[in-house]
């Protein structure tokens, strides 16, 4: 993979002279307009050998861009990681929005590369990182960011003749450390790690560009053309079309009419004096479970979901009433602001994913994708059917990071929706909770109740599992809601 | 991810038999229409727990479509299983032909699934192995198979009251094994392992769909009923636009005019009476290594490619000389057959993968697809574009099988290229080799070089690597082959 990058590429310093000035000018060019047009934003990362000249190149990028709109990341090494958080949290935070642009000089490949190289993860632990990458990027390109990605390559001998120059030079001796020697004497396992890394990633969304970088004109000059090269033609593009996809439902077209929902028992009550027990003794537990040292390791994210009116606020409260305010946040999530639309969707909710110890609560959440978005045609229908399947990555990487997910829908009949409904209207200082929007969604009930069960369908997993809580009765819910809870994080503090 | 097929759903024979001729009937004017426009296939994947009447619905397809263009397949158990070949070599094999349907009893799931039930493979194989999954069926889709996944399932009440009614029966007694039992007694293992293949392999393309199957009217009408929908849905479907790729290319754009193949010496040269000597030796070698011990659970692959007239044929010869008639096999791949393109490009192929102890030398190979219909526009861009990773899969796949993959690309220059084919055209045995054709592809060659550096680039991989050789002199290429043959031969069987 890297014959064509030991050619000996070379640019003479005047013709380097010659093309920038050309260059810099067709980059500004292409950064107005698509700045202009905000329809999309651009992911530049830079990886590849020690020495090749990687924060070089990303420094070179903000002097010829408009330095205003470039972001440049190093994710990967030091404490921007957050080693509490998923692996891809870091990547997520720092996704640029539509018109800009980010450069990552250490990115969502960085760690996971000088893990293997030490030999902290096996081959089969790699080849799931790097899985992990690919769906991210697959996503990325669906949601409208280009994805450049760039591996600086040196030979072994280019290598060794970089590190000694830079240590024969006494003021750029320190930029040569021990582990880039040591990185150099395993040489060819550092080039094979890098091939399988890129043979696992490049695909033809989000391909790999592998420079030769031992000539640093001819480097700059490379992956400036490269890139103006893949803007031009992103601005240019219209849409391709693909073979359209089987878009088959979870469930068989209707034969019956069962479904998830009608599960739920709509009449179970909990009288005032067993709930008033009751509640008392599982807030109690939950208080303590959230003090146990094991805790300390651990966090939660609860899902709240259900239709209008179904007591998810009064639920959320009885929860945070029995926890410290330091140990949770209740994310309330309403339609999304002009900054989080020019984002991949899931990036608001990634701001919230816990740190250890703690509980996040989402009063509504990154379900509205195949909820109100499926029924409000807010999305095209290729979105939402991709999203089933990257909200169950989003929750795997959080599981796999020690997050517990908890996912409610509370589930209320129509006729007790309009008993609420009623009720809020003629209650002054319930009034605030109802507008038209909510009349005009429960003229779509059973429209949203297709929506609920394809959703419980592909989205309740072992991991991640979905509780139905027969909502008619708030005091059922409510005790229903802590019980599981309660029960779900004791059992993953003793597993 | 059960959730709604535990609902107990259910439907009376009457109405069953109401409902059965119509669907019958459009069942197969759809099979009708498909057949007559032959512009896709469908794969039909039933898996599920045991007891679940796998096979009844496997049954009842062949009853309702027309079945000589249903074939039925049961793949993961006993001898049509290829022990010796990549996994998905059986699967290969039976893909159906553009206008038929393939319905898979056992499928590329169903080893992997008894093995992780078994414990024979671990958690991060199986992903490994869900993930080859889900590659193999995203090519499908985009090679224009429609792929239905259908899990049918049983709560394990539901299953232990099958088994039991199937076992008071003397005539069905037969139909419940002691391994049905144990599954059963490990039906909690069974369902996560299940919930696990299906979230990892669900995808827009190709989702799961999720049958209750304890009622046998109900089940046989659901699926039934979802094909319906699905090859209706196909047939009316024109394409979908989804957002443009990056489509960079593997080097940055023109700068110099370096190329892999200018590393060559073109000008190498062995004489006569050397390479007498080497060529004996050399042979010798290879055919005590093909009859080594080690070398009988071993396989190879060898591919040439290369400009018209480069010496391909003379080359193989070389090899071949050296060999048993029964170990090799040489295939020569021209322009596909009617009936090769009606199915995804790698399947003619994928019928050529060598045995245990076997090579089998491809005369011009799947890198046509990268090559001449890359510059023929035989095949769209995305089709090429995706082709590389396709190829990386693939190749990757006869590794893991343990077969040696050599790839060889000979190179000429232009002038003797013109020489050889003057020297043809006066040679009145060596006439047929030549046409107009090859001249056309004389004033491409260019567009060629480009195309063969970029295949380079991508596809040459530690595991698989391409060997380029000076072919001017072809008793030069013809040793360098031998020798980087002989060579790789040695240290695989050595590792």
């Amino acid at each position: 993979m890297f014959d064509s990058a030991e050619l000996g590429h070379k640019l003479s310093k005047e013709a380097f002279d010659r093309e920038e000035p050309k260059l810099r000018d067709d980059l500004l060019a292409a950064q107005t307009e698509l700045l202009k047009r905000a329809d999309f934003s651009i992911a530049i990362v830079i990886g590849g050998v020690d020495g090749a000249g990687k924060g070089e190149t990303a420094n070179l990028l903000s002097e010829w861009f408009d330095p205003r709109h470039v972001a440049t990341h190093a994710l990967g090494t030091g404490p921007m990681d957050h080693p509490h958080r998923p692996h891809l949290y870091a990547a997520w935070k720092a996704l640029p929005p539509k018109g800009k642009i980010a450069v990552f000089v250490g990115s969502w490949y960085t760690r996971a590369l000088g893990d293997r190289l030490a030999k902290r993860i096996d081959g089969e632990r790699f080849k799931e990182v790097m899985n992990d990458a690919k769906s991210f990027e697959t996503m990325l390109t669906s949601e409208n960011v280009l994805v450049l990605k760039f591996w600086l390559h040196l030979s072994k001998k280019a290598q060794k003749k970089t590190f000694t120059a830079l240590e024969d030079n006494p003021l750029t001796r320190w930029r040569v450390t021990r582990e880039d020697w040591e990185n150099h004497s395993a040489y060819s396992r550092v080039r094979r790690v890098a091939e399988e890394a890129i043979r696992l990633t490049s695909t033809a969304e989000a391909p790999w560009t592998i420079v030769e970088a031992a000539d640093r004109e001819y480097r700059a000059l490379a992956v400036g053309k490269t890139i103006l090269e893949a803007m031009q033609k992103r601005l240019a593009a219209t849409e391709i079309p693909h073979p359209p996809a089987s878009r088959l439902p979870p469930r068989p077209p209707a034969i019956d009419d069962l479904n998830v929902l009608d599960k739920l028992d709509l009449k179970a009550v909990v009288p005032k004096e067993k709930y008033d027990v009751e509640l008392e003794e599982l807030q109690g537990k939950l208080n303590l479970l959230f003090r146990e040292p094991r805790m300390r390791k651990r966090s939660v994210v609860a899902v709240f979901e259900g239709a209008d009116a179904a007591g998810k606020g009064g639920a959320i409260r009885r929860i945070t009433g029995a926890l410290d305010a330091r140990q949770y946040r209740v994310v309330p999530i309403a339609a999304p602001t002009a900054d989080e639309r020019a984002r991949p969707y899931l990036w608001r909710f990634w701001q919230h994913v816990p740190a250890h110890g703690q509980i996040s609560i989402f009063d509504r959440s990154w379900y509205g994708r195949v909820l109100v978005e499926r029924v409000e045609h807010f999305c095209s229908e290729d979105d939402w059917r991709r999203a089933y399947r990257e909200i169950n990555d989003f929750e795997d990487q959080l599981d796999s990071a020690g997050i517990i997910v908890v996912k409610y829908w509370l589930h209320i009949s129509e006729e007790e929706q309009l008993r609420r409904f009623e009720e809020r209207t003629k209650t002054t200082f319930k009034r605030y909770k109802i507008g038209p929007e909510d009349w005009r969604n429960r003229e779509k009930w059973s429209v949203y109740r297709d929506a609920v069960s394809e959703m419980v369908e592909r989205t309740s997993t072992e991991t991640a599992p979905w509780t139905l809580v027969a909502a008619n009765d708030k005091k059922h819910a409510r005790i229903k809601i802590l019980e599981t809870l309660c029960e779900r994080v004791e059992r993953e503090l003793e597993s």
